[in-house]
């Protein structure tokens, strides 16, 4: 089950690539790349029978119309040929599907929200795509503990809304919040804008309800910050891409909603003087930090050339954005302030701006968030979601742009630094499967060796299988097979992706 | 290899005893307990000269007297039969005694600081131990990330002092913290007093090197806050006691070392309005609590009549002790002293004190740690660790006192609120193992009802091994076997714990 690429249609999730079928949309994967069909065995009209008795006519999807959302992947690359999206609407229902899914050998796709970019969400074959979009309540909020039951499938923006009432948030953001599931993000260990401050999923996640290959549920949805009554099961789940277990219900600790939001646009010298401002971020406003982005001048020239957006503060080789959350607006301001005075002291920075405003703020992100529209006008773009460590997070920019010389037209880089998070990308004059090969095979190399990670918050699905063995030890690679074998020995949960 | 006490000798860890050995120390804990030797080889001289050769002569403790602190738990209830302690100094050194001891049957017994309360580091026959003291070095600080990596044999508080010097702290902090090992407390997943602020190891362990029970070395050591790329193999081990394998490197997220410091000393009516102004200070003092304590009138009764010290604000049924740490003292005093008047004007609390130098900070700490030593000033007292939801945190004492009516000397309650962490305490006249065969399935019974937890953070071990099966499903505990059988088939590492 190796995927390889056929032929020049190259369709990483990782780029963001002007397609020639964006509109038609994609070809069907098991064409595009070089995949086998597992020995699964094909739906017939037996097993429909049995999943109608189960969860009654309206809640399967057979019609070719309706399931192309649940076989086409967010950005359009992938295809799956799926006849039949199934959407339980208890752990009962999942785990009996699992059981006879299980027991006749039928593949299944696990899916949340569908807005993953690695294609870990969607069939590759005739996999039967097993949805948590019904299983959307909310079991319980604990108000004092702040700790919220709910089931996979709640989207995490009404989520979200649901606890703005309690002054509480999630202790996640994504971009993608208005679609993703909850049981998703878990599955995906999604990181997002909050993790700097809020931390990850292993430690927000307190519990889980997870039902096995073979229709066990697992009852690990403890809602307790302390609890170490034997192995730690439930964190076996978190970023497992669905091929160990359905997860059914979440119970996750949430956070205080913040009672005032600072943002400070700042410009300096050069990446080491980033660095300097960046410690001093953490040092001086340790407790009020929610969010520090970088990006360089290449990523702001670009914006400029395509967008009406224009830095507020001139033109310098590195822009830093901190963004700041505390439950009193006058004491962040003036941390803020002095701050970023600090920072002009020490020439840290060159310039910079603070704003508290919402529309302000907005204003400012604005400038952050428009880079990716711009990709679209600025020749073919390769986009890479690396982690490194701080000492070389930008050294790999300068790097490749040594390496590709004038083959490129721009490399620059620009991402989540308080989470080592870099964004690199490569701007080339037009599409060219040789160029990758020669990009690719030398930057996760690199990376590599730098300590890096090759998907920072992705996931590896089904379009960076290829490169598992690349980052992993031998070891750890056949660990990860003994536990899929462990908890999926029939393969039927999510077959093709990871391993 | 069921554990199940022998006699009227009780030595549950969970309980601060008077035992008539308490000087001479335990007896063996094979004799006090009904647990058979499993089928391992016993140690030859052929065994010995292997590790001779390998580690070298002085990194093998055989002398009976030496042993002594290795074989007998830190609270002297259980003592092991072992003959041999080994102490690596490289992974590799590791590898090959776990691989030896594999292919000969050896069992081990994984060690750190040895300050465990549920015996999971204490041998039970003759394992060998396999110790971390040795590999003591830290490997790497990135000032920048704040990343710390290091042997599994640090010291916490030695970590602690050398980070200190970097204006950072390591994210735990343990009563054990001067002997505790930081690959021990990843094993048993320790939580500690800066969890309410700095979050479980789940979160902050970033990376971990383990070497298997068979040799093979899994290197999960990245130092990155985002890396998705394939199942997070090191979480499996970040609680697992030493049975699943032997966590030779860590790699840890420090917390930026707070420049302010402030303490409140609270008195309230009931326990509605203790909820209450936990709440409120979760919601005014979000970004800087860092400690949530509560007592009752009982506790400090106690406290009063067996020490010089006394309550300072008079006596009320219940307290509260909030500590915040943040980057400003002038923010952080000012935003604790409009809580306090808002506690006041709502009636949550009746009366306090704030305080921000060290002496006086000491001072009231010095009431909470002075329970423990009350205890074996006021007859024979049960400690139960438990964790509850918020909501039914009190309840439980209540109900104990209402079922053992006269029976009790007294029952009070103290603990970590803010991770909803209890210390159920129950005092009686005098020993009575009839008296807690009357306590102990009752409490469980009622904890798991309440959805609680009956290990907060001492973990399971080999006292609390029976009750596993009590408050995990079939499910779960057949799901943790299988892990141990595929992590460790032979079952050398640390038998008789947990499972």
């Amino acid at each position: 089950m190796f995927s390889k690429l056929k032929g020049r249609i190259c369709v990483n999730a990782t780029r963001y690539v002007k397609q020639r079928y964006l509109h038609a949309g994609p070809q069907f994967t098991k064409d595009s790349y070089e995949v086998q069909r597992g020995p699964y065995r094909s739906l017939n009209e037996g097993h429909l029978n049995y999943f109608r008795d189960l969860l009654g006519e309206t809640n399967l999807i057979q019609d070719l119309s309706d399931l192309e959302k649940y076989n086409v992947d967010f950005y359009k690359h992938l295809r799956g040929k799926s006849n039949l999206v199934l959407r339980p609407r208890t752990t009962t229902e999942v785990s009996k599907i699992l059981s006879f899914c299980n027991a006749n050998l039928l593949a299944v796709c696990t899916q949340g929200g569908h807005t993953g970019v690695c294609g870990g969400a969607t069939p590759i074959f005739d996999e039967i795509i097993l949805s948590t979009e019904l299983m959307n309540k909310i079991v319980h909020l604990d108000e004092i503990s702040g700790v919220l039951t709910c089931g996979a499938g709640c989207v995490l923006q009404n989520l979200n809304d649901y606890l703005s009432e309690f002054d509480l948030m999630m202790p996640i953001d994504l971009g993608a919040k208005g679609s993703c599931h909850i049981g998703g993000n878990v599955a995906t260990n999604a990181g997002g804008i909050r993790l700097i401050r809020y931390g990850n999923l292993h430690g927000n996640v307190l519990g889980l309800e997870v039902v096995k290959a073979n229709g066990e549920v697992l009852d690990c949805l403890n809602t307790l910050k302390k609890d170490n009554t034997g192995f730690h099961l439930k964190n076996t789940f978190i970023g497992s891409e669905g091929c160990l277990g359905f997860i059914t219900k979440v119970a996750i600790q949430c956070a205080p909603k913040p009672k005032s939001i600072q943002l400070a646009f700042l410009g300096a010298q050069n990446f080491d003087k980033i660095l300097m401002a960046f410690r001093k971020a953490k040092h001086d406003l340790g407790e009020i930090v929610s969010a520090i982005e970088v990006m360089d001048h290449k990523t702001m020239e670009m914006v400029e050339q395509h967008t009406p957006m224009s830095s507020p503060i001139g033109h310098y080789p590195f822009y830093l954005i901190i963004e700041t959350s505390g439950s009193d607006e006058v004491h962040d301001q003036e941390k803020l302030g002095r701050y970023f005075e600090g920072c002009m002291a020490k020439h840290f920075i060159l310039n910079g701006v603070t704003v508290s405003s919402p529309s302000q703020r907005e204003k400012l992100w604005h400038i952050r968030e428009k880079i990716a529209e711009s990709f679209y006008k600025d020749g073919y773009v390769l986009m890479y979601d690396v982690t490194l460590p701080l000492e070389h997070y930008y050294d790999i920019v300068a790097e490749m742009e040594n390496y590709l010389g004038n083959r490129s037209h721009r490399v620059f880089g620009f991402g989540h630094l308080g989470d080592g998070n870099l964004h690199l990308q490569i701007s080339l004059k037009e599409f060219s499967q040789e160029m990758i090969n020669y990009i690719e095979p030398y930057l996760y190399k690199r990376v590599k060796e730098l300590k890096g990670s090759i998907s920072a918050e992705h996931g590896i699905g089904f379009l960076k299988k290829q490169y598992l063995p690349m980052v992993q030890s031998n070891v750890n690679v056949a660990l990860m097979r003994d536990m899929k074998k462990l908890l999926d020995p029939n393969c039927i949960l999510n077959p093709y992706k990871v391993i």
